[in-house]
């Protein structure tokens, strides 16, 4: 099915896309940097590159690690990370639903082959 | 200027994204696959890889090359190439303007820096 892949250009060498949100994401979702990583195929030290990146852009951190406790020590998305999680979710989501009739008019044009 | 960069996938290993729309692009402009394609620092064969690519995606030629004339040989877009050129830039151009909002939101988490 025909989707968009964005990628929101902030400056020189300071970007978010679909990968780093993914990340983000899955952080939530499993409490782990480590886990999130594997989850895509990913080394830890790549992942906690593409979060200390992310801090950068951001100028502040996205991914808080917690110490200690019962289940042992574990990473969380802080507010910011949320927003941006959820900002960039929604401009995605936007951007599908304002594009839909022009990627429409491009598929159209895949099927228009020579017979 | 934060600003969107988008791909639209269209199938399994089937993309058209910045990239190949600049070379379709220089080479309108420049009526030459291998001036386009050192404009945009590429080898003229990595530049006809992106052009056979967009040929097997769309199910027919976006660029055609002319031979001999008083200028020598050239390249230029197909009626199909120009659509595509035309369609993705405008898919752009509305995706932009439909996520003001979002992307302002998104800015406006970089500005939040601790103090």
């Amino acid at each position: 099915m025909p989707s968009l892949s964005i990628r929101v250009d902030l400056g020189p060498d300071a970007s978010i896309g679909p990968g780093k949100v993914r990340l983000l994401e899955l952080i939530a979702e499993t409490g782990s940097i480590s886990a999130a990583a594997r989850a895509m195929g990913m080394s830890y030290r790549r992942g906690w590159l593409l979060i200390d990146d992310l801090k950068t852009v951001f100028n502040g951190p996205l991914v808080e690690t917690t110490a200690g406790g019962a289940k042992g020590g574990g990473a969380r998305l802080t507010a910011k990370g949320e927003q941006v999680l959820a900002g960039f979710r929604a401009l995605e989501r936007q951007a599908a639903s304002a594009t839909a009739r022009e990627l429409h008019l491009i598929v159209a044009l895949i099927e228009d082959a020579p017979r």
